[in-house]
């Protein structure tokens, strides 16, 4: 028996399975939760349970919310006509954070993947299709800029283009705050082919 | 308002405040416990839970545990007039897991640094000392390799070594699977100095 104890190893256990967290990891974790007062303790572990019990799907965009539909989606100042489709949940926080994009989301809920069995079917293509009836102009594509993503790119634009709906994707090119020398061959590539008059 | 949900803000925050984790690897985690199954979420909820409710501190090494003593305190195999003091309970663990040291534990909770303010009244020395009686033949001393354990270690090398019981550290050298041309020098030093006949 190495620990002492049956609920710190069980609790490593737990931590361990969350993503990006090692054994070490989680046993650093596992014990500043065992030093840190009971009230910090209880206030994560019922925010765990909670963020379960209490958070769905948006009937409309399919983000994640508390309420149905989402408070993007419910909010008529923003602009229903201008879609811009993303991957997961934490791509709409990021984009939300910029305080840039007035529109409305849409949650794919992934990137195509052939080899993993990520097809069309799997992902919410045909929820999007069915709200393009209601005066969309725009639909935005902001996938992550790696294979599935791009595959995802050239997928829905060959769907949405005979629409007649504007379909346009996030520029690519060198990132605010990087350094050229540092930038990979594909990136400037679609730094350059993307250049803008200034 | 950023995020469309309360509760997950909320886990968020409180898994924030774990050491290691920035915002990022918290919004993270908490995307990964909301698309996890709901068993999932109760188990890690109430592991932490139950490691405060279940966890204390044994009355002779002061080591976290379960039942009071500790299940290595309480272990009439193991060697208890040999006393290895360590900083933390991780410590115990790391020690542990080599199945090397055969003897018992004393935890005192922390380094000496006086700029924090951690004097010797803060840490478990006294705890220590009323523990030498019983025919305690050697106490190693095994804490961490900077500058708040080496000030440790001569303290208490010079309040132990009176009471006529022998006492040791562990030896500081390169580690096993590094690279000499890596190693600091101050590690070559000791490694240098703490050289044994083959």
């Amino acid at each position: 028996m190495i620990y002492t104890s049956q609920a710190l190893e069980s609790l490593i256990g737990e931590l361990s399975k969350l993503p990006g967290i090692g054994r070490k990891t989680a046993q650093r974790l596992a014990l500043h939760i065992l030093k840190s007062g009971n009230e910090d303790a209880d206030r994560l572990a019922s925010a765990i349970v909670d963020v379960k019990r209490r958070i769905t799907y948006c009937s409309i965009c399919l983000n994640i919310t508390e309420n149905d539909p989402c408070s993007i989606c419910a909010d008529q100042s923003r602009d229903h006509t201008s879609i811009c489709v993303v991957e997961d949940p934490s791509d709409v926080m990021a984009l939300e954070k910029t305080n840039e994009f007035q529109g409305v989301y849409h949650v794919l809920g992934g990137a195509l993947n052939p080899l993993e069995g990520i097809t069309p079917d799997q992902l919410r293509v045909k929820e999007l299709l069915n709200r393009l009836g209601g005066g969309v102009k725009e639909v935005i594509l902001a996938m992550n800029p790696d294979v599935e993503g791009e595959a995802t790119t050239i997928y829905l634009g060959n769907l949405l283009r005979p629409l007649g709906i504007k379909v346009t994707r996030i520029a690519r090119g060198v990132p605010v705050g990087g350094d050229l020398e540092f930038a990979d061959e594909a990136t400037l590539v679609r730094a350059l082919e993307g250049r803008i008059v200034v």
